[in-house]
């Protein structure tokens, strides 16, 4: 009782068109292709006629035609923390704009894939694949792609990729410097000594690239590194590592977190529960400026990195590589800045 | 310089696993497609040579083949809540387990789909589509698909749908009541006279269904229909429709948010602006149950939808349509309960 059409009939109509326009089938196809040549007022009179009749091309059937899938495959955690899935959200809102659309694959808890799932990913044959999960290694998974150049992102002066087969990919290069920079002076400002450093998940990539920067400037500017304290990015995690660090550690002038979520966890573990005040006794400072990191239960000072940007800077880095398959290595670069609300003083 | 194998590697390697089993090419297509009929020694012989070989068959030609595409869509909302984030997320990791990907397609921000958007999703040639995006009719949108049946959600007795051709397509039933039922009672017993609701999107089926039922049941238990009060589901639009009830309006004892991001909203405006205490002034009570409702500088009580249940819930919907293409419309229901913690009282 569903409504349900044959896939016969789709068929039957690119060949209706062929025939109202006088072309061959194989014209119909090509008319669809951007990358075959035709000519204008041809194309521009098969189009119309498709329009009229209502017809599309099977996308699978087009794939083997021309080698494009139009997908982009994104390989995303195991459970998305809020900025991720904001990032997945706004790029499947631009790539779509730009005639693709985004394939989730997830990889494990541990931050790998399993090859299971390669395999079937590859069986996609996606146009371009973004590697969320940083420690995806480059050459396996490029190992499982036929076209598609796998994106990484690396930070600041790229060291981390420099001498290994990651360096020959396309990459988003993100200055975490500049915000990290502008965050310490803040605090040595306000007379913070002792700084605590709350740990996003231990493989990521990013976690650890933003305590080298943070020990480095903070060492750069004549103060003692940071207390490490481990987290995984949660809340959960956050809240109770702060309680450890209060109740069997020394406690901190100032937590700077791996991300605004664990600095929420932080703030309502000082407030709720060590009847500590933010930033009266504590200050707090994330990573990210997500959306909530402005609510007024938080109103959280914070290293911005523009989402936006990131968002358009992936969509340049695809549209390139697809332009310019056999090009060597290509970068975009993005800054961060500091935001400042009210959790230092 | 990027490493990037040739598409006709794949195809070469899928005769040499002809050759190497001894068998047809044909075979070899078969014994990958589980509809297929193929002896069972066979199939099994010729699996085993394919994974020695590293062989994977590519999915858009096997989806001409099975017509099947293994792809799930997923018609998403312009923007992401925080709640339809983390239900993508869970879904893509349980059709993930299942032998799907995810394919995700933007609505506009006035709920609607343009044809250009359904031609596209058409193409990929979905299994099967869930349209979040309650909004999109039903006849347009299976217009569009070829095999697939798309699922909707409603509400309590499903009365939403009755008689329009939507009840013809596959469900999900939330049963809302058990929830908002106990959600009155508690405010009941705490002496609540006058309840605010404050709404999410006006053209979403959730936010008028979630009204309606409140009003019903507040006027079964004696009470005063609600004060209703526009937002849109966002923090900022709750924060300044609270100012406005207090403000410009007589205020409420209680509020009854359409989710919970909206609530968090009215208890920072309540908090921070008001100067008035929750729950010592004004109660509030959300909808949802997102993790971040648990989070101490909110702890939220609120009307649990169960996300886990609600995901295998679809998965059910996805599998048995897929065994049972021709059954009529199929139905899953799913509870709801109310999460005591501390903003009532």
């Amino acid at each position: 009782m569903t409504a349900r059409n044959d896939r016969k009939s789709a068929r039957a109509t690119a060949d209706l068109v062929a025939r109202e326009a006088n072309v061959s089938r194989v014209a119909v196809s090509r008319a669809f292709n951007p990358n075959a040549s035709l000519k204008p007022e041809k194309r521009d009179r098969i189009l119309q006629i498709a329009r009229e009749l209502n017809y599309t091309p099977d996308m699978a059937a087009r794939s083997l035609v021309t080698r494009r899938s139009h997908l982009v495959g994104m390989i995303v955690p195991d459970v998305c923390s809020p900025w991720e899935s904001q990032e997945i959200d706004a790029l499947t809102t631009a790539l779509q704009a730009e005639g693709f659309a985004t394939l989730l694959f997830k990889a494990k808890a541990d931050f790998s894939m399993d090859q299971t799932l390669l395999t079937y990913m590859r069986g996609f044959n996606p146009d371009s694949v973004i590697a969320f999960t940083e420690n995806v290694d480059a050459d396996v998974l490029s190992g499982f792609l036929d076209r598609a150049v796998p994106i990484y992102v690396s930070y600041d002066d790229g060291a981390q990729f420099a001498g290994t087969s990651s360096s020959l990919y396309d990459r988003l290069l993100v200055r975490q410097r500049d915000g990290i920079e502008q965050a310490v002076a803040l605090l040595q400002g306000y007379g913070v000594r002792r700084v605590a450093y709350l740990g996003g998940k231990r493989q990521s990539l990013a976690n650890r690239e933003r305590e080298l920067m943070i020990t480095k400037i903070l060492v750069e500017r004549g103060m003692q590194p940071p207390t490490v304290i481990d987290g995984d990015y949660t809340y959960d995690t956050a809240y109770r590592a702060t309680l450890d660090l209060f109740r069997v550690e020394d406690g901190a002038d100032a937590i700077f977190a791996a991300n605004d979520v664990g600095a929420f966890g932080a703030i309502d573990a000082l407030r709720h529960d060590l009847g500590l005040s933010v930033p009266g006794d504590v200050s707090v400072i994330g990573f990210d400026d997500i959306p909530q990191s402005h609510w007024k239960a938080y109103n959280l000072t914070t290293v911005r990195i523009d989402l936006e940007d990131r968002v358009r800077a992936l969509v340049r880095l695809i549209l390139r590589r697809l332009r310019n398959p056999d090009d060597g290595p290509l970068t975009e670069t993005l800054g961060t800045r500091l935001v400042v609300r009210g959790t230092v003083g």
